[in-house]
């Protein structure tokens, strides 16, 4: 961050988009907040960098992308007649910085290891709670936006819908940094055909074809990026991992960590806890990628646990396990058979190899035809989805679910 | 160009590619004769530059890029294991590095104005033969590849097909120069990808993604840019021009034109008489955009027809006409309206004010199921087209032939 | 140009900066009007694309973004605290897009040979004073400030000196254009980093490093691109031409050209005709690129007179001259001993050859240490001229005239 | 990294250049090893990412990198008809891609924290060594290249000297995730203007302005980047925080760390210690950014001691140290007065202030005249200086030795 001398105005070298300007002094405040900091050390894409090196980008960096997409939208709306009061606009500044203030470490990854069945938007809103609380109401207004509360519909949705600046951002983003050319969208171009219509974000009809890349693009990014089976398997390692030591705190053994990590490897909390002890949520606040992947390189030189080393080996040295893909399921026989040589290639009881053997699904949906549908504006003003708008886009496969079956294991077998 | 004195290798500085390499004689030779030199004077994209300002960009440097692009397949071809004799490598250069030799002036504007009904592909052929003869046979090889009538058809396939170079190169030069992102495509991915199978040109499975993109990206094209309606308008005005100016000549106005173009506007030519008279050929390869612009540009001031000066001062002082679009035909009514007050307001006869009323139909198509589609190679080496391969692409639309009728007239009505 | 329909603002693709909004009615006029069009057809660098081939953007294009540019400068200067009345924002608006509006064709390199020793400053004030009658006196502002007359010193500084929106549109487009990346400046920094003192133009000391590297760049422009032997080659047999050309017409030969260029050629205007006779400006502002090059490619043809045919004929067809430069001037007897070869071999008069036999100097300076210096300010409030505070250029380098020597002459010598 | 499945060959996806090929096995197999790995965990530019978010690139990325640019440039020479036998090649890819193999934590800001006294290149001496070892002597010509021992002394000038590989990588790749525009290089040609002349490497005449900006490029990240005072800062804080963390740990405190941190906390190896003791080399190889970061974040939770928990808290919640830098010395009374404030007001020892008051030197030069010079090669074939063949440069000022002096403080004085 670098200040011009003459006026205070911070600005922020971005490779991506140039310069950003911190537009005002909350902005600036909860930038420096040790809960935003913090966002410093959660790389966006969890263990992607594994696939594609250059892909180290953090939540931080992320957030500030999507505070400025959302500043040139406000303006663009701005200019389009529509009137937004100081107040609002600050709050949807606020609400899209803050909106993956609740992420831990390795973001999706592991979402579900550390704190059961919470998604990140729970912990995001908890914590801005107690930022609120701090800054003495200030970020009212954003946390009603961030709840899609606040009577401009519109602002939530720039905060968080199909056409949202989060994802505008990370798409961009995402792409910049993996070197994956397929995901360029045309940030400035969507975000100059954003219209409100009836208080809802909407996109001029011109904008049809920039809407359609986007979508595309996304869906790219998925298989390409977001779902490569190489970064399906190393995350599902560390979760393995995380089980693993879990389990072996839990009887007792003594294994290396943060005080914060091991608070959450000996119990499991749920929501209740840590919205009714700001304390454990501080604990949660401490734990970030460093915790955890220090003590995965500690873990990899344990001696008492064959399963733990051996996992953390393969995580810290690269030496992935071969993940299969399909859109069937796996036969059970086939699975079996595997697990059956994992046990004694690697010498280990059934209960053993189970760790070393993932078979799960995952699924994602290009578009969603629900509530944040994306809605054009034809030049007479009528309102249509853009799976409509659109002779293009199939909206059969477009929002049909699309799972998938994977197995992984080790390339040993 | 630019010379590496050590050895006399040229390089030309690219913006697009970066550094493009001349890699042989042959092709040096070619680039530096008069009938390649002359598409530095013909624009790749007509009148598109009074829409999109950056579109300057010619068939010279576009053609220099296909046969960078050519190069770089053929060596990823290699790698993987097909055996590509050096004479046919050359020949591939050759072929795509001519493919748009035969272009007329504003490039498809006018394609079918100075000489009916022949396409450039078929002019492209003529010029090659007399290139040949006058290159002692060197040509021959580039000359069966151009016209698919080499045993390796893949080779054909690269310089005309739906995935081949030319296609590659306009798309990422076209987005490059107008600044429509949304044109960018994964070019260096999708060449990693290109593979042979049964001797045709195939795509490895893990490039379906961004074969994708690259069907979005040319659609998307398509109505952004090659298809806008203001384009439409400049270049219609354009073809209404010398459709005047060449009833005038044929009246004996006596107009100012450069002489190979006043022939032209003298005469009906056809193919046969292109292809039996060499000096007819070369009188064509004498016309490029300058000739038209410049007459253009004269016929402004002419006082002998106002139908001509109108045409010509709307079209130089980009007083383009207003463009109406639409999937159905216009209402005969609704026309003939036009027509009528064309003609009061602008005091022309009924024969002229056709002139200033242009009503006609524009099709395309996303992606044609015939001889030329992309096949996709999967793992197991099984081949499949692309629309059955993705599960995205909604075949129906894709091959529906995309038709639509515009009228344009001047703004003034 | 494409329109946002909801309010009729215009914004323009441009692939260097992305969108250019025109941000008021009266831009958007002068923009339309016939003078300003025409900087359409009229090359930023003249024959540089014979060298480097993307280089085909227009003066048109060029003013445009040098007006964006001014947009972007009066925002920070903003700010940062200066004031700046509308009407004047207006004016550095209109003084920075009509700044090229003089242009002839080819830019620089005929600027002396359609009319003499009229730079093309004068004319375009002639031509803004013009256009001011027209527009009822709305350009007076901008006129001002064009002519150094108004009291802002700053807004004159914007549009003319060493660090001015000029020097930094040209310099990053012309990179753009030829791929010169050794071109790239810093243009968002250094406009960041704009400020006034004592009413005048300064940068902020923290811009230091960015102004030295924008002074190196172009410097490294002028070496590379400006000056390429090959391009001072081009150009000067383009001058050579318009000279034989004109001492024909003078003498009577019949030779094609369009009207207003034929009365060029025939009679030897200087300022004050142009300045006293509107009638002849309009001539003047009807030449561009393609009057000039149409008339090349004919006269190529032309069997009236050699010397004439072959200078055209090896300027269409790219056999440019060999160009020997060098610090020291040529020995006298090395040209003359050029000269009677080239009479010998193209048997031709003494007085012929020396068309085909270019003599002459070429002179630059890096920085002019003089009155549009480059001022810097430093956190103290001190100014000092960024030779004294960089601790890097070398001044004596840097200010000195750079004259250099060179010849040029058919290649088949 | 991923894979084409038809011949195992491997590219890696890189945001700088596109795609990077992985050109042979042993190349590969190297990449896989966990000395190799780890440089995954060593970010290229330390903290310089709490200033320029962008840069959290790590030296596997760099490595990778300069790797593919030696490829290129050995591409060149033998194009310029330079002989490179096939073992020569390899080896020349090992000595780059190995040649900050034994960077510790965090880069140059720890480099004489840990170990004492021992250079990093020292240190990637001896683990290319027992790489080497490991390898049945595969590294052997790599290792000659790498310690200048190599006849073809062109060779180990590509991987050291003041034009080498890693420094255009670095300074590309640094400018591309910081945004700092100013640095970008024209890798691309200077690769192209490589020769080799009486068997050392030298760059063509023509190269001459590129090489001028990249030597500009270079001053200007050192100011801009490498020693911006806040990076500066930050750096010395995490050096003050590993000599408290030292005290503390011999004085016998218990402090959180990993095995392998804390015991060259413990001790203060030398170079001596390292070579003969391969465990020890071990242990090294096992510290990284991620212990040093995670122990500074569990150290300002720590209540033992007030010192080393204030350092840590802010440096993790980035409350940086204001910095002063200046030419002259600081004035003692200066100092002085600032240390006892803090002393005051953190109500410190004057022994524990000492902590939080750094006063040091940096220094660096932008050419250094010496054994490694940049040579340029005339046409006629005459070697000369890049400070004499270039008119621009100053000598004087590039080859002094450019020292600054700084302090560091609280910014609550």
């Amino acid at each position: 961050m670098q200040d011009i001398p003459t006026n205070k105005r911070k600005i922020i070298n971005d490779p991506v988009y140039g310069f950003i300007d911190i537009p005002r002094d909350l902005i600036f405040d909860l930038i420096e907040h040790p809960y935003f900091q913090r966002l410093r050390r959660i790389k966006q894409l969890g263990l992607t960098h594994l696939v594609y090196p250059g892909a180290l980008h953090t939540r931080f960096h992320h957030s500030i992308g999507a505070m400025h997409l959302m500043s040139e939208a406000l303006n663009i709306l701005k200019i389009k007649g529509h009137k937004i009061k100081k107040a609002d606009r600050e709050g949807a500044l606020v609400a899209i910085l803050l909106h993956d203030i609740g992420h831990g470490p390795f973001s999706h990854a592991l979402e579900h290891s550390l704190v059961k069945n919470i998604p990140h938007e729970t912990l995001s809103g908890l914590m801005m709670e107690q930022l609120n609380a701090e800054f003495d109401g200030e970020l009212t207004t954003g946390l009603e936006i961030f709840n899609h509360q606040h009577p401009k519909k519109f602002l939530s949705q720039l905060v968080a819908s199909q056409l949202d600046m989060d994802r505008l951002d990370y798409l961009t983003r995402d792409s910049f940094f993996t070197g994956v050319s397929e995901g360029v969208i045309g940030t400035q171009r969507i975000i100059k055909m954003l219209n409100v219509a009836d208080g809802k974000l909407v996109a001029d009809i011109k904008g049809i074809y920039s809407i359609e890349k986007f979508i595309i693009a996304r869906r790219i990014m998925y298989w390409q990026v977001y779902l490569h089976k190489t970064v399906l398997a190393a995350e599902h390692m560390l979760i393995r991992i995380l089980e693993r030591a879990r389990y072996l705190v839990k009887a007792g053994t003594d294994l290396f960590a943060t005080p914060s990590l091991k608070l959450f490897l000996q119990n499991d909390f749920n929501i209740a806890d840590l919205s009714d002890n700001s304390d454990l949520l501080a604990h949660f606040s401490r734990i970030d990628d460093f915790d955890i992947l220090t003590s995965v390189k500690i873990w990899s030189q344990f001696d008492g646990d064959r399963v733990l080393s051996m996992l953390c080996g393969s995580l810290i040295n690269r030496k992935l396990f071969r993940c299969e893909i399909q859109k069937e399921p796996f036969d059970y026989f086939y699975i079996e058979n595997i697990r059956t040589k994992i046990g004694e290639r690697l010498n280990l009881t059934e209960e053993e190899a189970r760790y070393f053997l993932i078979s799960d699904t995952t699924s994602n949906y290009t578009y969603h035809l629900g509530k944040d549908n994306i809605t054009v504006l034809s030049k007479s003003g009528k309102l249509s989805d853009i799976t409509q708008a659109s002779d293009l886009l199939n909206i059969d496969v477009l929002t049909r679910v699309n799972t998938k079956h994977f197995i992984c294991y080790p390339k040993i077998l």
